[in-house]
């Protein structure tokens, strides 16, 4: 199945208002490509939404579907804001991932995007 | 009786002023309305009176009215944003309610009102 | 004595320059006007002086005087920004009330001035 | 449906050990028989399994099963020692129950069975 | 009316069971005797019932009536402990005073009963 | 391979002292049997060596090995305890589960070895 | 004057209960006899009173009177037990003196006197 | 001497760039000159040096003189930033100083400099 | 071996977007060259990639290579965005470096640059 | 020259009293004699004294000798105790050593000696 087919939608039911929703998942991990370790972060999702929601079960289980994927930090952000885009349409949306320490160096990546 | 009329004001005494008032409220809960299990929430809310102001403790008494309603994140926020703008009928308004992890994910919906 | 009295007032001595004063009391208490029950606050101030400084001592006392008298949290904060600014012509003054929880909601009221 | 028949258990897998389990559930909530208003408490269940074990879901759901009692801090606390221990057998077990702050203050009530 | 006459009690439900009950009120305020000025404390309650626990409101109230009191740290948190104990006769009580800093110095008084 | 198989040893310098280890991964994660689902714990290892070391990359390398696997709390909790004893024979072991909320609940499992 | 003549006590007026006061004081400083650099210190003070209480402001002065002294950690804190032990002959006392960071390194000193 | 003459600078290596350097002192202590009594504040100084940045151990030995000067919290303020800027020249300069609790509330001030 | 060629890059995948990439590595030292003392800093990186990223472990390695390097903060801090910016030739780059306490006083510099 | 001739000590002033002293480094490194990578930790020492102290500054070179030696967890944690007990012959001593996050896992080794 294509990872971005778990993802589901519900209908906006104030789309006359610009209001904000914030998704924040702690317990995201997938696999460096390199040394095949796993990797831990927090994603954030903060995004405007205009005819559409991201159904919140979904989102979880598109999340878990990284868990044995081999990918690097800035890759996986980028491809989760351009799933979550192309699925829900939102007027505005971004991603922040906070990885925990590998080497003794923490990572956040942070990306946007505007309609 | 109906939700807004649980929702009492009195007399805004410094109306010349543009000041700030902000009620936080850690104790709302709910019902998700597809599980059947209770949600909960921290409910922020901010605003700036016009000749009006909300009363503290008819604002608790209708937080306490959707203790058993069956109602998602994303419409909670947005009709206690309608009812509060409907008694109160302020200069600005925000409501910003922080929902406890569930399935792994915290969420925050944001939504204001200018007039 | 009228309350506004106890407020003393040095000469600033830097008025060439708008410099920040911030004072933060985390003791103020009054009375609740419908309860007769003790309500409890932090109250900062923050100012630009311009010819005159509020003494901290007389600040403390004016503070103190509101101990047993019963009024709301708007007017109180209100009342504060008002005597202040009467007694020390500030160029700029905010006051920032935090007030406890009470029936499960804490409050904060916040009022400027501006010359 | 009598609220005790909500749990249930399954085999200790590790009954020649004395260990411990602790369950944290912060979402607990029932209602002041006095005011009518809604409490909320953070249950704190720590026990040690004789041949029994609770099971997790069924935990929750009986905490649920208070949202619309009536009923003091010290009776919860103890009503919910005596039914996990009816069901569950255990070895020791406690119960701290953490109340919100009512009336500017927070209560805590601790109860203890061992064999 | 004499301040321990405001305290309240009610039967203790589970007298078979040592349990443990601790009250906390972070708003106490008495004042100075030798400066005139208010002192403000946290005051804990710690004790296990016998036949009688203290009610929660009139405990509130009865904190209340030392407000215009003038009493030093050691004798207020001794005198609290010897009214509930008179009036509830806890098998154990336990009262920990702390209170805010003066003149650069933080202070806590901590007094037990045992039966 | 068999999983205790992965952890490795290395010889103690110092047998003739009682001197504590611990070693906190709060990275864990293995799969709910009941859901599928994954969940997120730390595990905290505390032991006193007696000939034996446990090698903190193969400690690693084992926790990883539980990551697709369904296997219950208190279970886990046990077999780690286990298979560790039966690799280094310490004097004292112990391990501290501390497991993600599930269901608003967070739960943690304690058990401990003694030579 | 000498430094101990600074300390006043005033009379227990609970001397049948053995209760405990603390008192902690984080503006200590010293100066360093070998650098005369500032020391910077939290002191601790902890007793059971017998006959006679620290009064508060005394104690302020006492631990001001150490500001130009050259002094070393371990002997300021037995100093300081040293003479408020002759001064108001407790059951039992404990200074606890945490010095602030030198050369990356922290500092605590504890010492106790029991009768 | 004269306290501007402990200051010391060096030569900035890179003016070309509006770098920004920033200095927090938690140990900084001066006099109050009505009540002879110990002052204690953080000085957190920050800068865009031009052609001079401060040496840092001068600056501990310049705020160290202020040790047992009597002044107000307002001007000490001040005269920090007024010799600061005389001996060092930057392109920007803010001093911001944090007073401890004095009489149950604690003080900020906060002055700026642009060239 | 040149400093600068320990670190590596690798290509953008998203050179069409701005986005942020943050690295923070709390275990940076060097050595001061006044006293030879270890000094110990928090070293961010942020930065928005043009064609090229920075390689995580590379970025490690030239970190410590200033391990047994006499280098002042200022210098350290700028020397440290100057490589930086030319091996990845970023749309924006800013380095904030956290040093400890040295003699009470902690130290931040922070350099930025644009394209 | 020896580690442990960097150790310098001085007499005890106070023999006739077991007191305790706590020294908390928290810029301790080493090498790691696998990888060659730097290890970071916080070195706790807790002793009793009985004829001798450690001098202060002399603790941090001897701690500063370890910055580019490879020795293990267990090995320097152990070797530290020896030689502080070895200069200073102390009634107890205990020492703590937190280390940094590798491989997603922090270690702390405690050890003891008691004469």
């Amino acid at each position: 199945m294509n990872k971005i087919d778990i993802l589901e939608t519900f209908e906006n039911q104030y789309p006359e208002r610009n209001y904000k929703i914030i998704h924040t998942a702690p317990e995201f991990t997938s696999v460096c490509p390199k040394t095949g370790q796993p990797d831990f972060a927090t994603i954030i999702l903060e995004y405007i939404p205009d005819k559409l929601c991201i159904e919140l079960k979904s989102l979880k289980l598109y999340y878990n579907s990284f868990r044995n994927d081999g990918i690097f930090y800035e890759n996986v952000t980028n491809k989760i804001l351009e799933d979550l885009v192309t699925v829900c349409k939102p007027r505005f949306m971004k991603i922040v991932a906070n990885f925990n320490v590998r080497g003794g160096i923490s990572s956040e990546i942070i990306a946007e995007y505007k309609k």
